[in-house]
């Protein structure tokens, strides 16, 4: 009898990164395969080639906003879709090698993101000290690991995961400026079949606004209003060519199975030059959607019902 | 071979009025039995019990405005719908007994809203006379031919063909405060086949509004704005039951077979609590609407198509 | 000691209409000089030349909507102001001379829009009864009172006060196919001092819209929600030189003392060709308005302050 | 008689950056003091603190969108205000020690930014190339000219003001994916007296939202778009403490001396638990805004005074 395959993940890695600890609790017991990705870009391609079946990437950080890398990779090139999402509380441990001293740690690696969620922390707890920039925070536990005295730091700020995976002595935990911070993490699939509405769902999308248009947010975000859809998060990217042009990046609360986000999508489609859908999927916190009256399901079915038995003459 | 038996409409009359000046504007050659009515009301029941085939009745008048008795009477009861309309001039004669001087009127008979028409032509051209009120303009020219001078007044302000029909002599004519007052009539039927759409028509809806709701008529409308659908009219009328309520009756620039109407009562049904349909029909002056961008039947049908793509797994 | 000259009221007569009902409750126990209308135009006036000092009129039916000629009255010619409301509830009384059996009521006279209300209850009541329209109920009352049997009808359908004014007896009682019905009157004066603020205020407007523009009423409405101004009363009225062209009659919750009613005021002059003032007085109901948050006169007080410090190079 | 002191400009370091090319280009010829500063919180407090006058950092990029940094240390702190904008088109060049090889570039040291803009190029140009994240791309050119062969990398994609200024010799020019790649910088200083108004100016805020408000961020949009403002730059900011709440940093077209963004801002300080002024200063570009019919100081002045004449008795 056939085995089946494992399903392979591609991540941002390297192994011991926060997205290594989503992927984690995104699969749960399952046995599957990990790959660790250099950066957001190339975990993303890895399903677009094939490689991967998943990737797991950043793509919000309560306190840094959205992971520009992410955001644009999924809104240009072959499609991709969200197929769920996890969050991840973000608290850093100071790594250094075994027998380093707090006080003796002058220089710190780490991604520039997390200094910037430590940047209060170190200027109290580490006077003086200076940022060396990584390309992660894992691959600052790494290479620290890896270089010992010739690394040129003496610490990282990583993980608790990446401390212990790469045997350095933790020198302070929960460091944070803001103990609360959290990132999301999105799990991307191939288009396909949609993963099942569940009553508490999100759907993710790119939209591009008409140009030289006064009011042209408005107008895009009434399409939203008048079927009672709720946004968690817009952000907006530079379309790219120049100062001025926006696109906006939106998760709205519902799935597309649902009636009215289907009629938010139609009327999007009508009156923006792009509109790109990014998939519909459990949200992380099971939180179902406020839904305003008039908004239902059998709401939109009765009223269509309504309309084409006037086109056939009823009432 | 059986004949076709000829159409039977139902009018306000009684003979002469502008309402039969319209419905024979709206028949044209057409050989058809006419049904002269009392009132609005009347005419429009006779459609309702089968006693005629069609009513025509005034809906609106550029100088009095709305003409409640047809927008009530189509708002409630048994269903009807708007199948035309015409736009009629409205000057009126000063009509008398032959033998009547102009110098000689003191009293002069027409219906309110006639004398509210005239008020400053009478006031210069009968200084002193007096209004009695009758119930149509042409009442007024029929009861002074068959009473003669026991007829309580001494000329009537009625329509050119009234005073014609029931053999008056014009003591004035061109009569109107303003010259360029016009009424519209509608051509009502029973609910059934409607007629096909033009690119020129309008479609007719009466809405109630949700109670108690700050900006209630504002997200009313937003539902036309949003699918770029213009209003040509919108008159509110008391619900009947206290001060403070209202439904509204709507002209609106689009035939029910096209999607953004379809879309505009899809949206208005779910959100107030009694939306009713009283037709679509060719506008009179064939004038088509202005079409916004991404309105039109087919970015409404692509819409929907890749929206039907997506659910499909595609992109 | 000169004597303070008593007020001259002017109101829709003959004497025992509902509008003199309307005079009474607003007066209360001052002695003041009354002055009977043929109708409201003629009442309007005499305020404008000076002969009365106010006018009571009616300007709303919960049954038949806006009184036209009061609205367009207010809305052109020159300034008068809104400084009161009364409600009146309007039931009938069928009045004929002493003697009449109610089974022998053939005719019946009556102001067109009491006819209206009464329709059914005659139907049922008086069944092949003919309406006799009249110039107002109380002149249907008074004519039968003087002319009797050459009147021309049998009985009158009209205010209780009417009936006993002019010693008809009364055939029938409680008469109103809705029993709810209720009638608003509006006091009017010539601009001047306003009434002062009590909380629960209203404040009558006439707007114009800007000509070929989608959305016009919408946009106009929006100044109102941007500033979270509730209306009570909206009624539109054509401009009178064609159709589609419409003025609207608006009350809005507030009273021009306050600021929130003030900047709606002030945006509403900016985008409207025209915009009429027609008053700021008590409610006679009392009710206060709901006043949403940020609208308050503390809080554009503390936003306009902020602005100034802004641009004296605060923050 | 005593000299004016020159003025201290801090900006985002060191030597060389597109930071010093935008100062340079908005000092012009003045003789001033600059100050390189290792990163953008560290320019702006040299404001807070009284040791610059000005800072200049770079606020938003066309490719990679808002600069977080200076986004964030606007909003929060001691107040700042932008005075006035500066854009540098944004190609690199790479550059390594005299004698390097193009072919012999196997690490590529810049600011991650700057490696997202040049992706592709590199993977075209340097195929296997590998990127050492530094802090800014002219501390890139500074360490490789300063370590020589002990850098860790061979060339730096920087500025062609940092190759110049270190020494470097230029091994490719106009380095860009996207050539037309610009970034914005802002002159920022002390809160005090304001830019005078030219007529095409900007201003820039930073706003909260209610919260659990839906349709918050449409009824703020529609403060704007009421008085006819026009945003050239909407981005949302995580407020810090959790997904799903968000602030908006706004660039609006217009100046605080003007009356329709003084009304602007009354009404979002009436309505947003939060704004923050950031300045009014004038657009580089020059380009006037496009004033909707209705939104002049005049309009707004006629207005203002139509509604004290109101309360004065006027009409």
């Amino acid at each position: 009898m056939p085995e089946q395959p494992r399903a392979r993940y591609a991540y941002l890695g390297p192994e011991g990164t926060f997205t290594e600890a989503a992927l984690r609790a995104l699969v749960g017991d399952e046995d599957v395969d990990t790959l660790p990705c250099a950066d957001v870009v190339t975990a993303l391609e890895k399903v677009r080639t094939g490689e991967a079946d998943f990737a797991v990437v950043p793509i919000e950080n309560s306190v840094e906003g959205g992971v520009n890398a992410t955001l644009d990779t999924l809104a240009t090139g072959a499609p991709l879709v969200v197929v769920g999402e996890m969050v991840v509380p973000i608290t850093f441990v100071l790594a250094g090698l075994p027998g380093t001293a707090l006080a003796d740690v002058r220089r710190v690696a780490t991604h520039p993101h997390a200094w910037a969620q430590c940047r209060g922390w170190a200027a109290r707890q580490l006077a003086g000290a200076v940022h060396v920039p990584a390309t992660s925070t894992a691959a600052a536990a790494a290479h620290l690991a890896d270089a010992g005295a010739l690394a040129g730091y003496d610490a990282a700020l990583c993980s608790p995961l990446s401390a212990e995976r790469y045997g350095l002595e933790v020198l302070a935990t929960g460091v944070a400026d803001n103990p609360r911070a959290v990132t999301r993490f999105v799990l991307v699939g191939a288009p396909g079949a949609l993963p099942d509405p569940t009553g508490a769902d999100k759907t993710t999308l790119m939209v591009h606004l008409p140009d030289n248009e006064a009011g042209a947010l408005l107008h895009m975000l009434d399409q939203f209003a008048v079927r009672g859809v709720n946004l968690s998060r817009i952000e907006s990217r530079p379309i790219g060519d120049s100062l001025g042009r926006y696109s906006f990046s939106i998760d709205l609360e519902g799935h597309i199975a649902e009636e009215r986000v289907q009629a938010t999508l139609i009327g999007l489609h009508r009156v923006c030059p792009l509109v790109r859908f990014l998939g519909s999927y459990p949200r992380v916190d099971g939180v179902a959607h406020r839904q305003a009256p008039g908004t239902s399901d059998a709401d939109f079915i009765a009223a269509r019902e309504w309309v084409e038995g006037l086109l056939d003459g009823g009432t």
